[in-house]
């Protein structure tokens, strides 16, 4: 088995799914590639050290252009803010490092423009972790799709509904909440929830030409952690749109951090001509699946728990009605770079999956800003 | 069409569950009787009279042998407490009466053999409203069970939970509370709930040939409506069998009053080779089906809003999306009986099906009082 | 108790449903007034008479100047399509009579400003049949909001999605499927699916300022049932807006006759600052309900069964646990306007709500039309 | 943090859940113990070592006294047929080694007696792997019943259903299918799948008194792996039991293997005099409450997402919202052992716990065996 040697940047929520992600796939996937947790990069170097310590990452660094230069470092997994991607993105690639890069890919399309020609010039593998293509259910429902068990798309529709930033009190800014600061996250749902949905869809059901949004921002002024001021919030609150997808169907999209009782209920529909599908990330092991060709009177909406040998991933797994969780769309995606690493055939999303992605929430956030519909750029 | 005049004994619940039914069965079932309310019968002329003035009997009855007597009624309907079943069933039967009896048929089984020997001689339609039957789901059901759907039947569960009588400060029996009175009622909840569910099996899974319960009360002594005192609580509050059906198949049943949470939540299961069925009265317009011949990556159970025209009862409602309720069962149950009049074909459950239900509770309430295994009496 | 006698325009699934609600009112509500059934009117003399006898109307006429004459009806009841409601209103305004109308109330604003004009000057009782108003589980929402118990709104969602017209074989106009026919429906979905989720919503949640709209028609051309020739589709088969209501919250609308596996889905649900509520025509019987005020180890969605006496109409029906269904609304609706006719305070919607809803889908279709986002206009 | 040294037996689906528990622990738990997989051990050596090498197991042991014997072992760790426990545990008690033991803890209580014995006599650490009191919303039920919130208990009702041996074609015994020689597994679906649900009833409901049971082999003959030929099932395929409990409370239990639909359903419902709690394993990550304390109108069933940070075990791991799924039981299992011995309060269920159920389970089995009512045996 080949090592391949991590260099993480960032020990938050996603230094940990990775990390726990790089630990099990190897004892639950058969791959040509082990990965070795060789350094974790932060600016406080105790919190690193810890965190090391808690992963088993061999050594700690403080600056991350050293790490980039290290030559016991193969890939560089970038979890820090999205402020900080293209950056660092764009260094690692001219060392010639894989590069795994979290969502959204960068600030804006600008940036991801030349994220890509970046990683393309140094012709370095790249992915972006839209880990919610790998739960088992949403791959079912692309095998589905691809198969042609819906025929003709009629409609999207996609939701990621929270509700933790109803309070006022609660700061924007500093470790646990940047992604409350504009700054550092860009924009707020549209970047970092509907960039999830987004992505999702258009690997599903194909690009999207136009759309109309409109955003909201319910609290104007928090206090800022790092500067300890009530500044005014430069993030949306909630943002929705209409979009046309380029095969004709009509979609609809919502994400919010605003309304009680959903607190990461990301959801899609599909309605196509024989069948639906849904799907919710608070049940994700499940699908629910609607089939027309079924006789008539025992026609219904089936819940199909997705944990059979034969439903994607899952004979790596447990046995039939023994759930998988969250977690473990890191491993999936963990698992399906690797392989990619040893077949030729790069996994997906890459850095222009990412920029596709940038693409559309641009065009959202100028459509919501401007109130007009806006055509969105594709990808050459 | 035909007039069928009915005398009504009885305007609590029922009494007004099934004057809707007669009034509504005509608009929406095309029939060759059409019912008229000739007649109620209470022992409270005001309150017989306001009954009769709001669902527009022509006539009120204080003494029930009179209804019996009258020639202008053909067909009487007993919605009175359960110790009165035997002795209006028989009177009515020598006076050559059609005669609807609400469930369970009688106090106890030897009651019910005289009712049935006294409608077979008199040779008079009879039906007893365990109108359950008649939920298009329910009804449903039993089609796809008779067509083979299920295979080998391996398992049959019911259960009906309630939870309206935890409070010990609820009296027992008078007008509204007889359910409680073990001298009006003959049991708790084995003869007013788990006879719908023994119905319902029975007709869906055949016979049941031997069983074992127990029983318990758990608020021992209650205040009594009628004499004002505290006096021992004679019914089973909770009640669970287990049971054996003559194909093989194992059951479990169980219904209390003590379940928080339920109000009437009548539910079944049956578990077949192929495929199994689970219905559940507090959403009466669904049905649960699981078929083990669906593809095994999109298998599921499926939730099937019984509400289209090809599904049982259906056409003759509204469109397909649009619910019925509760008292649809008794209109269902009402056209039935009118159109196995016209075509000669009469209506189930009829008395002896009803009898087939009290040998069941009978043995269920021995076992319990006996700590034993008991075997169920069949219907010759 | 009061007669107020009742002349129909049409036989269809509304004229059942109304004749129905007219039967039953009086049998579950105490009231002050009684419908009779005085007369039908239709074109066809022999599908009136038919209808007559089924649901026990008096006389039959087929002109309906002549019903609107007749002194011996107090009540013009409008159940015709909706290309014909303005005429037929302005007219039995003029004459005097109470209107209760279908919905939309009119093809546009236009002519539904002049209706309304038309009965303030007549002083006649009017309303509108949105009767989903009235499902208990909408008036508890209702009741919920009003009592503050969600607290400032931040979001509202509803869709209404039908799945019958997929199949491109399906004619357009003509008796059963004159919705499909923009000349007799004046829309698609827009005016007979989203009319509903719209005034719901400004029921429950205030007025709505400004939309952005697309509609789309996936069928462009069918058989016309009355010419018997192929013509250009000229309905909305799906429409999905985003709205801002004047209370600062944001909103999504969607429907369309395209979502396979949904039958009559019309669902909304609103996000407030401390509660949210769902609700869900295919269970219409229940309500979903998150207080974030429960204790934090045991919050979660409470899906309530609306069947008990507390809960709104529902003592005048059952007992606990047991369901009513699609038609009860319009008996609840007639009741409600039998007793504000009796006190003076006439139940809503009437025609000036009636109105309001148009001026919305006015916009949204001008939206859609014009791609761009259009105000509101109030009614006054 | 101090080293703890495994040595497993079996390499099977519990051998691997293990593991993949003691790798785990530590990264998301601050514990004072590090497991360490020192050795493990089967007889096929080949089979072993692959299982080592994927594990990192640091060596490899085909005669399971040897395991014993080393000194470089501080814990044993049995995952192999039922039949082997009581042996394979006696050796490990009297070698002074801690006791980790796959349920259920003997083929009988005869066996499970001298366990208990052995290990009460060695006064070695010892735990049974009842994993499901492990599942976050199991524990949150234990939290809100010891606080009372349910009151008195009246019912308790259990279940754990599967479907994969419908097949007649399935073979017995060997190494995947020992669970169904009745020789390896002692008994069918009783000690394998009722044990987990009396262990977790005792555990939340306290002891058991007596029960009625009956049970059933569906296909009375199947190949024998290990034979090749057809022998008789000696095995129970279905199980369901009448139960009563200590409190006064009263129980239905079933499990069996021929309900189609149901991969591992096991599901548990307590219904007390304020409060009833629904878990269901499909759904782990869910708990269903309902509190009669409730508001009337807003009583209803809460779906509680089990994944909050104040909820057991969960701020242990990711967001709210973001579910954990089977496997995470045995993480919490080992982090509540490793806590116990270094705080000094041992986590259970303990061998006697475990000897508690097979207390149960003999019971039941001779019920059946005898259709009579037992008394359950209560450990000293």
């Amino acid at each position: 088995m080949k090592k391949l040697n991590i260099g993480i940047l960032g020990y938050g929520f996603m230094g940990r799914a990775h990390s726990n992600a790089y630990h099990k796939v190897n004892h639950f996937f058969d791959l040509k590639y082990q990965p070795i947790l060789k350094a974790v990069c932060a600016r406080n170097a105790d919190n690193a050290k810890a965190f090391a310590e808690k992963w088993g990452y061999e050594s700690v660094v403080t600056d991350w252009r050293k790490l980039i230069e290290r030559d016991d470092v193969d890939l560089i997994d970038i979890c820090t803010p999205n402020n900080t991607h293209a950056e660092i993105a764009l260094a690692a690639a001219r060392a010639g490092k894989m590069i795994l890069c979290e969502k959204p890919l960068a600030l804006n399309a600008e940036e991801a423009e030349k994220m890509v020609a970046a990683v393309e010039k140094a012709k370095v593998a790249n992915m972006v972790w839209y880990n919610y293509r790998r739960c088992p259910a949403v791959v079912l429902a692309k095998q589905l799709i691809d198969e042609g068990k819906l025929g003709r798309i009629f409609h999207y529709r996609a939701k990621f509904l929270q509700d933790w930033t109803i309070n006022p009190d609660l700061p924007q800014g500093g470790a646990a909440l940047w992604r409350l600061d504009v700054k550092a996250a860009g924009s707020g749902v549209t970047g970092d929830l509907l960039a999830h949905c987004i992505d999702t869809a258009m690997w599903l059901n194909g690009s999207i030409d136009s759309v109309s949004a409109m955003t909201e921002t319910f609290i104007k002024e928090r206090k800022h952690q790092l500067t300890g001021k009530v500044e005014k919030v430069g993030i949306d609150d909630a943002c929705a749109f209409l979009a046309r997808f380029s095969n004709g169907s009509l979609a609809t999209f919502e994400s919010t951090r605003y309304a009680r009782g959903h607190k990461a209920l990301y959801t899609f529909e599909i309605n196509g001509e024989h069948a639906s599908i849904f799907w919710d990330l608070h049940d994700l092991h499940r699908l629910q699946y609607f089939d027309h060709r079924d006789e008539g009177r025992v026609r219904g909406w089936r819940s199909i728990h997705v944990s059979d040998g034969d439903q994607p991933y899952m004979k790596n797994w447990w046995v039939p009605g023994l759930q998988i969780g969250y977690e473990h769309s890191f491993v999936h995606q963990v698992a399906d770079f690797l392989a990619g690493l040893a077949d030729g055939k790069p996994a997906r999303p890459d850095f222009k999956d990412g920029l596709a992605t940038d693409y559309v929430t641009d065009a959202v956030l100028k459509s919501a800003r401007m109130g007009q519909w806006e055509k969105v750029k594709k990808v050459k």
